[in-house]
């Protein structure tokens, strides 16, 4: 009985061995590994679905074995055989081949001959990087935590909200945008205005809360950051949510919830990559990410946050352990790590560091923010409660050096039925990277774009 | 017994109105309309889950009728009550109020006042029109459509692959794209390469459909094109599946399966909104998307579809009907409608027209790239099988003025293992045109930026 192709990825295949025990199948791939000899070859294919390659024996009159040792690696076969299960071997199942057609030869310079290629060199080659296994667990692991964050909002009735990216508002009230149209041009696309990527969909998720109560963006962003370091692109994808009538304690719930949850499904449907990247990558990681799983969220207050760090302060860089200080990620892992031993809100910051929309609290030096820290990494999400009072608000943005025009329909939105809303950011790589337990954003974006580096 | 939160949106409360029946329920929400006297009160309200608002009523001693006369139109609400079913209104059920409370009030320059405020004022206030429900339909459609297609794709073992968007390639050859950094500005960010946003995905998604087999973007796009028309927006999001080993046939079936179920799904989970746009927009709207669903795709080779036109050339604005012509909307609607009377796949286009990277045909002509049209809109779907072969593929991008070396990195995929794959382009907005019957792109996009337009 011939299986249908709809199912018979490789994936599926390891997944359902018993299921295919002795069935003829027919799969398309690409060539991970050729040995053997004059009488037998062992060729390993992999489609993709799974870090884990088919082994394909070809013996038998009906090969030609000079022309299977032909095959090199890289290139795209068509094989047919059967499948047997192999209980004794180290992989459950091969294919006994009856056919191996071959679609398309790679180069010899093709570059990915080995396994062991350094991060480094891979970057050179983001086209053809994602055939190793690293790469290749990374990506579905990848994708997979973005079809279970639009899966969670929408089980839960988000609205999925697109906000523009080009702007002419600053979200953050920061300076570092990639500029678009400087206005300036003879013939500017936008006029007169300035427009900026944006670092944000906030402002504009916000509007939205306010009408469709629950929305969330998961859109790409930009900063002009020419920092280089492992944490920073230039180009990255946030999600956003955010609920109209939530306070911040609301917002830190969902904000543990969504993860636990997006993290656990995940790790559910790929055993093999997990299983790959512990090896691999990170010996500790699934035990870090179970330990979180199973680890109920601590708040802490950012006051007494600053008590504990200043008890120890001697084994920071940053000693200036002092209410004001923007906590660095030596700061927030000791926090995560040591006090907590897991997953971690720091609420109450100093207005002074935060943005200028977030609620300010009754002592006029804090706001109602909130960082999740976890182990490992620090700060994986920032959010907030927003500052729902027309006053306070503009004044605050004024402070910042936000131009009231520009802002007027922000503010309007608090003087139409905005009761106040919350939500909070996660940096959509940084989660992928506390997931995999790679540990440099390059790694984790097929093509990333970060300070002097734009390749293809 | 009071019923859980969770499930008390006004959405669920209409679509299973029997098993909330004398429940206790408390919604917060916007109040869509107030009228009534000093004894009984009628405030409709709405939580964005649905085009439809709930009428609470509140009557008897315990509510003070000055202060609820004061609520204003798009005020936040809480209110407590028990549902009453009223099966001979026009609406299935109401809310018998014991509270209500004003959470905050809306001042009277809110300016949705009334519903029937024509689109063009509306365009001016993106912040607020989704207070409208006809905003509010569309843009909840927009969502689940937007939901569905990454559903469909899931479903059908796609990756879901980020392509960048700054890029220092330009993937259709076409000029109007908008620049982020000249690489002449004195600290540029991306060195001395031009870097500009991306108008597709597909050169960067074709690399992982190497190695993943199934791919699909889901992003915006950018086109700094100065046109002024209802079709056309600058920023706009593209879904781009692409997937190896596919042939152009197999990307139309793709193409064609894809539109119906997420369309099918879409319909099914929005019946108040299809109402209500059937009602109000457009009374063909939902005769004409279940004709599209039952109605199979047909297929018409571009000279045979020259040949049909050339012989009704009076009634085209263009009638300069030969092998050549670039189809414009006109013509595009006559085939679906008056030659097919439903989807159609034109293919084999003219070379001149379309884009290098297309597999060019024995005929040395035309390529075999396929446009799907649909009655009422023309095309809403662009693809091709893509050109395998180095030399042909170089030929033809030299031709056209890509440099070499630009692309050599996608060039080179076809010594790595590429043995062809198809895929097209989806303008997400241009579906949710086609699914809503609203007509202008600006109506489609939360906050739609076009040629001199950028509001907040």
């Amino acid at each position: 009985m011939e299986v249908d192709m709809a199912t018979s990825d490789i994936k599926s295949l390891f997944e359902k061995s018993k299921e295919f025990k002795n069935k003829t199948l027919e799969i398309k791939a690409w060539v991970t590994s050729n040995r053997g000899n004059k009488k037998i070859r062992f060729i390993s294919i992999n489609d993709g679905s799974t870090v884990q390659s088919l082994q394909v024996t070809c013996k038998g009159e009906k090969f030609d074995f000079d022309k299977l040792d032909q095959i090199h690696l890289g290139a795209a076969v068509e094989v047919k055989g059967i499948v047997a299960l192999t209980p004794k071997a180290q992989q459950p199942l091969e294919l006994v081949a009856t056919k191996v057609k071959l679609l398309r030869d790679a180069d010899l310079d093709f570059p990915i001959q080995k396994q062991g290629i350094n991060l480094e060199t891979l970057r050179d080659i983001p086209h053809v990087r994602h055939r190793t296994n690293l790469l290749r667990a990374t990506m579905l692991i990848r994708s997979t935590l973005a079809k279970e964050v639009n899966k969670y909002f929408d089980e839960h009735g988000y609205l999925y909200f697109n906000a523009p990216i080009i702007t002419s508002n600053d979200g953050e009230g920061a300076g570092e945008t990639f500029v678009v149209n400087d206005g300036n041009s003879k013939d500017p696309f936008f006029g007169t205005r300035k427009a900026t990527l944006g670092v944000t969909g906030q402002l504009h998720a916000e509007s939205y809360a306010i009408g469709f109560k629950k929305v969330y963006t998961f859109a790409p962003t930009f900063r002009a950051e020419h920092s280089n370091t492992k944490k920073h692109a230039a180009e990255f994808w946030m999600i956003e949510p955010e609920v109209a009538f939530y306070e911040l304690k609301d917002a830190i719930k969902l904000a543990d919830d969504m993860l636990k949850s997006v993290i656990k499904n995940t790790i559910k449907k790929h055993p093999a990559e997990f299983k790959f990247l512990n090896e691999t990558v990170d010996k500790g990681l699934l035990e870090r990410l179970n330990h979180f799983l199973k680890t109920k969220l601590s708040v802490i207050d950012y006051r007494d946050a600053i008590k504990e760090l200043a008890k120890v302060k001697d084994q920071f860089e940053n000693q200036d352990i002092e209410f004001g200080l923007d906590l660095a990620t030596e700061h927030e892992r000791y926090i995560s790590e040591k006090i907590f031993n897991g997953p971690v809100a720091v609420i109450n910051f100093p207005k002074s560091f935060k943005a200028f929309y977030m609620q300010q609290n009754d002592d006029n030096e804090t706001v109602a923010a909130f960082d999740l820290l976890v182990p490992g990494i620090g700060e994986l999400i920032g959010g907030s409660q927003r500052e729902v009072r027309y006053d306070k608000l503009l004044q605050r943005a004024l402070e910042v050096g936000i131009s009231q025009e520009e802002l007027q329909w922000y503010l309007d939105l608090r003087r139409f039925g905005d009761s106040g809303s919350s939500g909070f950011g996660v940096g959509f790589e940084r989660l992928v990277m506390y997931v995999t337990g790679v540990d440099n954003i390059r790694d984790v974006i097929p093509y990333p774009r970060t300070s002097g580096n734009i390749k293809m």
